[in-house]
């Protein structure tokens, strides 16, 4: 069944292009995914198509107005929409779990925030779940979209084919990938380790885990501790 | 002084494009950033153009060779060589704190991976600082990258121009931003709340201060304990 995800922004020229390839390129092509990107100016109602005012209270900056973003909601079609994510440094830290339980949903609705934020009715009308990206700073939603729908289409059934994730799968087991090497045998005098050249599956197998703890215990202790 | 950002990827377009909107397309016109992108597959020294082959050891999927990122590299003129960042879910978790150190660096170049890694010689060669956008996978290391550089270079003096970010204001003190409002003054029957069209500086300042607080202890305790 394919996926939906439909974006409310400012740049939907940003959004389709960023998934123009690779992948997620094929992905919508084999019909696996379908992406949108809804122009919230196009749903401005004066002539200058502004979408932003002056804050309530004063401030520095401006803020998104709650009716074009309404009525750019309202323009999805029934059967497109689904849960609305409001991209947010404030929101709940996107990880791989959330992305695997979103992969799940027929429909998703992004909201991307530019400015200094968005009036605070709409988010609570349309009754927005956040999701942050991280604990840093964006010039505007869209980064995080795009970031996000990436992590959530390459888990849709038939998306990757046959690329499998060792990332993933490292993710999952808790631990860090090993590390990879491929031809050539020398690089700037490195050789690749002869375990890899053994051809002796036992040995590989054990090694690349030991690889994976080694990594794990310097990199992200953290993962071992939970 | 102009900064600098190289990006070693398969997707030159794609980075290219993702900066073409907006606030960073303006600030690359006045002078103050230029962002490069390097196709790494234009040093394969194969007719394919290939530039991964299969893991030493086996596995599924394809690791990228070290020549022709290496060589991508050497493409670099020295005067715009820098530190060196590979965008990995293995790396050092990127903060708002990292994009402030970082946008004071005059040139960094960004290592895009893809497939199911990068050959370890290559990142050891080019002694690679490795920076992770959070606990998720991606297609490809381009949208990690768009997002840190988008992070570090709103923050390079004169990008953001007049448009202070509250947001950013709130990270540093530890504090998420308070709710924002504009008009109308009622939209789908909700009002504003009366205290931001009082014009008593003192007590919007209160109340805004009272907000913070609120939806910090709601959305991230964390941040109060640290």
């Amino acid at each position: 069944m394919m996926k939906q995800y439909t974006v409310l922004t400012l740049f939907p020229e940003m959004i389709i292009q960023a998934f123009s390839y690779s992948i997620l390129a094929r992905a919508q092509k084999e019909g696996h995914i379908a992406i949108n990107a809804i122009n919230i100016r196009d749903f401005s109602k004066n002539k200058q198509r502004h979408i932003d005012d002056y804050p309530y209270g004063g401030g520095a900056g401006m803020v998104m107005q709650p009716q074009p973003i309404y009525d750019a909601y309202q323009s999805i079609p029934n059967e497109k929409r689904g849960r609305i994510i409001y991209l947010s440094p404030q929101g709940k830290r996107f990880t791989q779990s959330i992305a695997q339980q979103l992969s799940k949903e027929k429909n998703i609705v992004f909201l991307c925030g530019h400015y200094e934020g968005v009036d605070e009715r709409v988010l609570e009308e349309l009754h927005v779940e956040e999701l942050s990206l991280g604990d840093f700073v964006l010039t505007g939603g869209e980064i995080a979209a795009v970031a996000i729908i990436d992590a959530i289409a390459r888990l849709v059934p038939g998306v990757l084919g046959k690329e499998i994730s060792f990332q993933e799968e490292s993710f999952s087991e808790g631990l860090l990938e090993y590390p990879q090497y491929t031809r050539p045998p020398i690089f700037m005098g490195r050789k690749v380790p002869e375990v890899l050249l053994s051809g002796h599956h036992g040995n590989i197998a054990k090694w690349r885990k030991e690889q994976s703890v080694l990594r794990t215990k310097q990199k992200r202790p953290d993962l071992l501790q939970s």
